[in-house]
């Protein structure tokens, strides 16, 4: 195989460990939000496989960029890609403790008799998931719309959390007996925000890739140009 | 110049702009608590500015590892030392983002009487700070021994906020007008948790970078050889 060839190869196979991750985190969301309404423990059961396997691709991901960066020398785009998967990994990685983190309050919650229906928190769970498919699909089809779209959902999630805790905060406030469990589904909110997070900080580096321009801070006043609009 | 002395050169730059990031990390992390303690708002009034410098930085060293890393295509150390700066300095600007988010709750907690003298968060905010600089100066130093004593004290800040919770968690109980200053000393112990986690991966980056051996996620039991002591 030519040296073009196995470099785009190697890429691919980046590509493919990166959806990988991707699809384990939204397994694993689903499954410790479902173990949340379902109340059946059995349904989370294999979350600590994939989590594991996570952290392992992790590891995958950051041998194969140092080994691509050191024997290929790429450059422009394909470098940016590159530099992107090294973080994109650790943003996979993390929403994989954050589960963990999620299905730990749970346990609190599964021990006790249900608070209140759960609407808000499997809406910003389905939020969530979404937004890591979509940030990863728009990092391997080079997709700037695609992750533009993610980045403004994450104001919906905000929004639901806010939602959460405000209602949460009127339990706590009515009866001191709804207060352990109150907090832990407001852990639970907040573990889902960061996950929301960790996707919007994909969906940025996605469009730093793409563009080389940076999305992440917006500019100040000072910094826009004359007649620029926000 | 030639190219070597160049090269040096630009690492030396690197390093002294994240020790920059880590500094004013620092300074926002002591500012946000020590106006919390004082009531006093004039204390934090320069956080913005610092946060403004803190995402400004982070930028001006991405673009210098992209350039570094397409112009001089660095190998073994070195290149694991650049890789490492790109994802240093996400850790450090989100620790930023975080000192905003203690400022935000402190609001709640600067309008009302306080509820409690204020012991245990700022000793937390001493640790996260200790712990930010010298996961920074593990780096800069090339040290696995500073590295992994900032690791170890993550536990200590760990028990701290669990001890933070239940503590406020017996306010909430007591008295429902406790509730809403609680909930707000908790989120900032959270914050200052995540804080520490973040110079915690810094410190799992230094030693990956200087031994090529990943420390961050334990060995499962099946991996670890016979005889090998947890």
């Amino acid at each position: 195989m030519d040296t073009q060839r196995q470099f785009d190869k190697e890429l691919a196979d980046l590509k493919r460990t990166l959806i990988r991750m991707a699809a384990l985190a939204e397994t694993m969301i689903d499954k410790a939000i479902s173990e949340l309404v379902s109340r059946d423990e059995t349904v989370a059961s294999k979350i600590p496989d994939y989590e594991e396997e996570l952290n392992r691709l992790q590891i995958e991901i950051d041998e194969a960029v140092l080994t691509l960066l050191a024997t290929q020398q790429p450059v422009a785009v394909d470098l940016r890609f590159i530099v992107a998967a090294t973080r994109i990994n650790s943003e996979l990685e993390r929403i994989g403790d954050l589960v963990i983190n999620i299905t730990e309050n749970a346990q609190v919650l599964l021990h006790q008799p249900p608070l209140k229906p759960l609407i808000d928190i499997p809406r910003m769970a389905d939020l969530a998931r979404k937004m890591v498919r979509e940030s990863l699909e728009a990092f391997v089809g080079e997709d700037p719309l695609l992750a533009q779209s993610v980045i403004m959902t994450d104001d919906q999630v905000d929004g639901l959390k806010d939602q959460i805790l405000r209602e949460l905060l009127t339990y706590m406030m009515g009866d001191p007996r709804a207060i352990e469990r109150a907090l832990s589904l407001i852990f639970i909110a907040r573990h889902l925000e960061r996950i929301a997070d960790h996707a919007t900080n994909i969906a940025e580096d996605v469009i730093y890739m793409i563009q080389g321009r940076d999305v992440r801070h917006p500019l100040t006043p000072k910094e826009r140009p004359p007649g620029f609009e926000v």
